[in-house]
């Protein structure tokens, strides 16, 4: 259903009064729903992630999750089921392989390319390691230090609630890579942004600006990171010979242009009027893992929260839910998206992409007539022990180029205490998931998105 | 020092007094000195694991650490620190992939190859997987299920604080791929023998009879497991194209007979007439991980409390530290051990080879002379937190022939609820060993070995 913008301001006062009642009676009987019935947010995350398993964007095993996603929504009876298709640059990992090499017993580390790297070629690089204990310590180091060395970046991320270390210490990975280049370094290997202690590095994008030739970039896990820092202390204070050698075997290749798509669904609402509330999550994943926390139990909790509202009766307005492709490597997805869609209407935007965690905070970007319609929903979840925060809402990643428009957002934030010990690494996986957190997730999804349904036009234009 | 059987006993009560009254004066002291001063245990468990790294049996690796030991070993005062080298087969790894390749989409598992695991061939092997909930299960199946298939093994092994499981869930490992091989498969898989739930495979020995051509063997790690578990429910009940196909790659390589060896060092008693104390660890590691728990740490802690022993003064008895070759493959060194020293009179044997975390039980094996001598023991170790058991103690792998032609023994027996998380995988590693609980095994350990040491000649002969 495409509404523009001009037409949605014609609801009118009898409108608001007709929803505010359907409200009333429906929003409650959704959570309940969400509460007692089968667990179609289990279903998806299990059968996505056991029939499917890695799901990297635009391979042959995205493109089989695509077809699962259509079959399955279908299924559970939702409405203009679709994959809209897109092209992107591909890049998938090769070898994987490194090795203190000297001046101790040589022993090998595990590590993984970062999205972008480039290969070291079959034969692997053997270099001079250089280190650094921060992102910022390499941004100021001059470029001799640097030049023709094998950077690493080392930090101290530790689990926060709310993931805000991710930011900050991200940038060894988002752009450490690109700084090493400019200086210099024949390779950048960084401690993996990720907050557990075993031997399973974390992947993620590494980003070379235009014109800055890539060079091969990887991660260690912690524990190999902390092996790599005992070895370089030792030869810093000089208890033991210079240098400090590392060998990479890293051999990552880029297919060029290949098919991505993202998969859409929809609960059809009753009022032709009535803007759309999108909600979001993504349906490709990183290679190493099964992308259960990231994400398809986002995928299961919008969808299950979805089919909620919909048995509960039908909505006054469309929900449409998008399973994006594409998101860990560009967020191609909800780019292409914005792209198709940006110019319709759009009530609100929601995303589950950070785990399966339990709900604690909600937090709104909405616009000023839409208060009662927060203090509505703040008072629906609490009961599930989510609070209501201060901050404006942040939309997530594939929804983005909606909420830089304008599109009005809400966040249920997730606990994330534990997300960065799984999130982008062979650990994501099913088992990590706790069913009783999931299934508070839909249930305060449920609620929330029965109300958003059935918000008046004056609420949310 | 080597005392025969025969002149242990010439001991009188003259050296009883005498001894006893130094024991109450050294014991405290050495306990003392363990709580208080620098931390041996953690330099020698830090610097094996930093400088040497993984360390299998029989290759280079084990090699450097032996010299790596003795260099140590010197350094801390030891007296007749020595290499005692062994010869013994050896079996390393090669390429390890798993893949489930059929009827769903294809995706790769986390495997690795048992030890005396046959080799698929470079080009790998494909097969039908048949499921066994159980080793039983695999036992009572008649050959016809079996033959030409994969077999996996699954089973419930769960944590507990004495390691109990492992007896008895370890049989899929240690004679799984045996009984598979005789009812004619083609690969055994098992299910890790481990508790923890991260995508590290657990290792360790397989052992096929005389006559019994070895067939690849391998472990998945127990996400790994769960995911082939439940795509192969899915096949049994018919939801999914019958049959599982798993492809497996392993190449292991027999290297023929290669050079291991024992690091012995010890502290040298004032009584030519009393039986030294021995206690044990093992040296080598499996190539997974850096054998921090598994058994730098115990090589630490016996080092350390002997160390403690002679730096409160010379005991009575002399104490021989034994750093055992070859454990994990074969318990080799311990045999080599026994061979060149099995003659000779030892007073009572120790092994501390279940990892870092605290000492919470102290079992003993013991004459009836030595009544008095583990009631002081107990009392002794009882304010660190220590209960005293009521079974008979073990001994451990490197000193099992000691115990079993009769050396008296004493457990000093380990929380092992989280052993089972990391043994044998890539995750032995330092940043899993609590620095508090290493110093309470060398409290412990030094408590107890100053009250041996200083024991008469009529409580232990």
């Amino acid at each position: 259903m495409k509404i523009s913008r001009t037409s949605a301001g014609l609801a009118g006062i009898a409108v608001l009064l007709l929803s505010t009642a359907a409200t009333a009676q429906t929003a409650p009987s959704a959570a309940e729903l969400a509460q007692q019935g089968d667990d179609p947010a289990w279903a998806i995350t299990e059968g996505l992630t056991t029939e499917i398993g890695p799901r990297q964007a635009a391979t042959e095993a995205e493109a089989a999750a695509r077809r699962w996603g259509v079959k399955r929504l279908t299924e559970m009876g939702f409405q203009n089921v679709r994959e809209e298709p897109f092209m992107m640059q591909t890049w998938v990992r090769g070898a994987e392989e490194a090795t203190l090499v000297g001046p101790f017993q040589p022993q090998k580390l595990h590590i993984t390319a970062l999205g972008t790297s480039a290969s070291t070629g079959p034969k692997g690089l053997e270099g001079d390691v250089v280190y650094f204990a921060s992102y910022d310590a390499l941004v100021a180091a001059p470029d001799n230090l640097v030049k023709g060395k094998i950077v690493f970046i080392d930090h101290q991320m530790k689990a926060a609630q709310d993931g805000s270390g991710y930011g900050q210490y991200g940038r060894a990975r988002f752009t450490g890579a690109n700084v090493a280049a400019k200086k210099g370094a024949v390779a950048v290997v960084i401690r993996s942004i990720g907050t557990d202690s075993h031997r399973n590095p974390h992947t993620g994008g590494t980003n070379f600006e235009a014109g800055v030739k890539p060079i091969p970039a990887g991660a260690l896990s912690n524990p190999d990171a902390d092996q790599l820092v005992r070895q370089w202390k030792r030869v810093e204070a000089g208890r033991a010979a210079a240098p400090l050698r590392l060998k990479l075997l890293l051999t990552p290749r880029n297919l060029g242009q290949q098919r991505s798509g993202n998969v859409i669904a929809e609960v059809a609402g009753s009022d032709p009027t009535a803007s759309p509330v999108i909600v979001a999550c993504h349906l490709d994943s990183w290679d190493l893992g099964t992308g259960a926390i990231d994400d398809a139990a986002g995928c299961g909790i919008i969808t299950a929260a979805a089919k909620h509202v919909m048995t509960a009766g039908q909505p006054r307005r469309t929900i449409r839910i998008l399973w994006a492709g594409a998101e860990e490597v560009g967020v191609f997805g909800g780019k292409a998206y914005f792209d198709a869609h940006g110019r319709e209407k759009h009530a609100v935007a929601l995303e589950s992409d950070f785990g399966a965690d339990r709900v604690w905070r909600v937090d709104f970007k909405l616009p000023d007539s839409a208060k009662a319609l927060s203090d509505r929903i703040a008072a629906a979840v609490a009961p599930f022990g989510v609070v209501r925060g201060k901050q404006p809402a942040n939309g997530g990643a594939d929804i983005g180029s909606l909420v830089a428009a304008g599109v009005p957002a809400i966040d249920l934030a997730q606990d994330g205490t534990r997300y960065f010990d799984l999130h982008h690494t062979p650990d994501d996986t099913l088992d990590k998931i706790d069913p009783a957190q999931l299934r508070q997730n839909v249930t305060v999804w449920a609620a929330t998105l029965a109300i958003l349904a059935n918000s008046t036009n004056a609420e949310l234009p």
